[in-house]
């Protein structure tokens, strides 16, 4: 699968990668920026601050791949010894970079701190190699042409690896890969059926136009992932096409693309509706309304909410009927009954309810562990829901939580349409 | 730093590994299971689902250790070539196992679902290979001597794979690594100071007695983490005395060890007290009281709460006096008034209250972003604080709710302390 002239190897320093202390993330990260320029990783493989088992991984696999990139071991200590590895790898001497040291002292200057000594082992490079200034922190990356092989030693952290991979590693690797077809993947994020139900939605596109179907499965949601590999405008183009014939077919089941949230999505709409919102949440206890009050700027239409946890809550605070609360609290009609409360309470133009059964279950519950309602209420109709949610106790709450935000993006979008219309 | 007596090579197998579809977490996992039997893992090497580089990888890894762990490629697809490649490397034949055979067929009847006869190809291990039964899933893992290495094939499934690590990989390798030192961390979770300070009122401990010093920061607060490497019974003993010094030193600052989270601790300090919590919350809009709600049987003494995340929330829903909230609603005397109000309107023996500014900035704040006044109302008296916390919005309000619940457990804490003295 993996053709040779697409390979970039990779190679991460560091006993705390193998230790389980730390978790690399910058692979996944630079998977999918490589796709994006036709490049491919070949292999990964991952060496304790070693100097002799950084020098056999570089040399192994210089030897066989377009690139090798490695993160890691280019801080001050003694233990960071990505630095000589290279240079001994390839029998090259280090020497010292001054606009780097300069640089170095620079940092600690403006940080009005002494600069330890240790610090100028960061300002040598092995000699030929090309040094790829920091912006933040105080490692400078390099880059090493060996024999047809691109070598690129970046410092492992996050912020400082990114900025520099894409700054300097892409641009000389876009040549090198140019001509390969590029691998492009676009997320349609969807909320409201399973993941076999909306894969059988799509079925008949499968294979048409080679573009590859994918989907992940979150509390969140199904994100249905496009992939295609093409010349880069004609993946574009394919993609664009895909795109709209998926959301044709999926319709408002459709949220978001990218990484757009559930409560961005609302949170503009309602912003765009110029209407307010409260919460009366029991199951969800707080997560949903909190959700809302991720987005910055939300206190222009959130007005808040009662999470009614208790019978007693629900029916002191939120004044809903004790006839209503006979059957048990977990029902359509207590639902309807939260979110009209609550929407006057707050004055607001939509009122949301939550209530449901999380699990475990203990044996003394009125309906299984899973079962959700949901109530809206707005000045023009009142609205109720009952389901069936499948996990464990957060999963549920996750998915009633992200389901009640749903139901007001679906009410927002109607009515949208109806103004428009 | 790594011996080569203590040497286990990983090798995890997968394109989706390599093009970051997935992120691999078995090995940080086994990581700490290695260390506790006195092993490390000296190298990680990722390749593809293709056969010669799984071939040449095992060779080499197998070579230099005392165990190479594979994951990945037992599937039953024609994709999945962990079995063929392992069987090549050392010149075996595949032969099928018949206990496993059946084993799988079965599987399919209690799903009542045809079996494909891909499946089949699960039932294959290189001769002389000890076959690890699948406990959930279809995936035989199975475990090779080779020249005195130990080869163990397991399924990249996590659950699985942690199965038939613990209960065959483990026991194996317990014998060969029996005499090193084994490497055991203790976690001690605190809430209420930074990481240098915290540091700070330790510092003349360290390097006492061989236990080495991490801290962990997060929104949870920061995580002292104790490791120590010496014979087994040895580490619990060192770590049992360096446990006690920290904790007596470190005061009510500790909330909890491991993984027990600050909702646990709360939660159960309320059932052992039978006192009920009632909580107002604008900043955190919900977050405080959804993080108790996580915690299963949290209805007996979570009766819900009020997100007065408007002004006019704070003074209709709440009944806040006009007066008090003529100096705007971030203050020490607004967080009184709302956990007293939702005290009284939820009948609960403790009220606590957030309210506060999480930015980003707009310029018309009434106080700085990261602001965050805490109320906490019980029959006995009435407590705030104001603070400044550091951080994005996101961290701001995660670290806000978390003091809300850490001043419930100390006001729990020192009334058991109480009652008890």
């Amino acid at each position: 699968m993996t053709q040779v002239n697409q390979a970039v190897a990779f190679l991460t320093i560091g006993d705390e990668l193998l230790s389980g202390e730390v978790q690399d993330t910058n692979l996944p990260w630079a998977a999918v920026r490589l796709r994006r320029i036709g490049a491919a990783i070949s292999e990964l493989r991952t060496v304790p601050d070693d100097i002799e088992s950084i020098v056999s991984a570089v040399r192994e696999l210089s030897a066989d791949s377009t690139a090798v990139v490695i993160t890691g071991g280019l801080g001050p200590t003694l233990d960071d010894v990505t630095r000589e590895a290279v240079a001994l790898a390839f029998g090259l001497e280090l020497v010292r970079i001054e606009e780097i040291e300069e640089q170095i002292r620079t940092y600690f200057i403006s940080l009005g701190r002494e600069m330890p000594l240790e610090n100028l082992r960061q300002a040598k490079v092995p000699r030929g190699a090309r040094v790829v200034p920091p912006k933040g922190g105080t490692a400078p990356g390099f880059m090493l042409d060996v024999a047809g092989c691109l070598v690129a030693a970046l410092p492992g952290v996050p912020e400082e690896m990114k900025e520099m991979f894409d700054s300097a590693v892409i641009p000389e690797l876009e040549s090198r890969f140019a001509g390969n077809p590029v691998s492009i993947t676009r997320r349609i994020n969807t909320f409201g059926v399973g993941e076999s139900d909306l894969a059988g939605m799509l079925t008949d596109l499968y294979g048409l136009t080679g573009v590859r179907y994918g989907f992940l499965a979150s509390p969140s949601g199904i994100t249905v992932k496009l992939t295609v590999d093409a010349a880069r405008g004609e993946a574009e183009r394919v993609l664009d096409r895909e795109q709209a014939l998926v959301e044709e077919r999926l319709g408002e089941l459709v949220f978001s693309h990218g990484s757009e949230t559930m409560e961005e999505v609302v949170g503009s709409k309602l912003r765009r509706c110029a209407k307010s919102l409260a919460l009366a949440e029991s199951l969800t206890a707080g997560m949903a309304c909190s959700r809302m009050a991720n987005v910055p700027g939300s206190s222009t239409y959130l007005r808040g909410g009662v999470i009614a946890y208790s019978e007693e809550a629900k029916r002191e605070i939120l004044g809903i009927p004790a006839d209503v609360l006979r059957n048990g609290t977990v029902s359509r009609e207590v639902a309807e009954e939260m979110a009209r409360a609550v929407r006057s309470r707050f004055r607001a133009d939509i009122g949301v309810s939550t209530t449901g059964v999380a699990g475990p279950a203990t044996g003394g519950e009125e309906k299984p562990a899973g079962t959700v309602c949901l109530g809206l209420s707005t000045a023009e109709s009142e609205v109720s829901w009952e389901t069936r949610l499948p996990g464990d106790r957060n999963m549920v709450r996750s998915i009633a939580a992200n389901a009640a935000l749903n139901v007001v993006r679906l009410f927002l979008e109607r009515s949208l349409e109806t103004r428009s219309g």
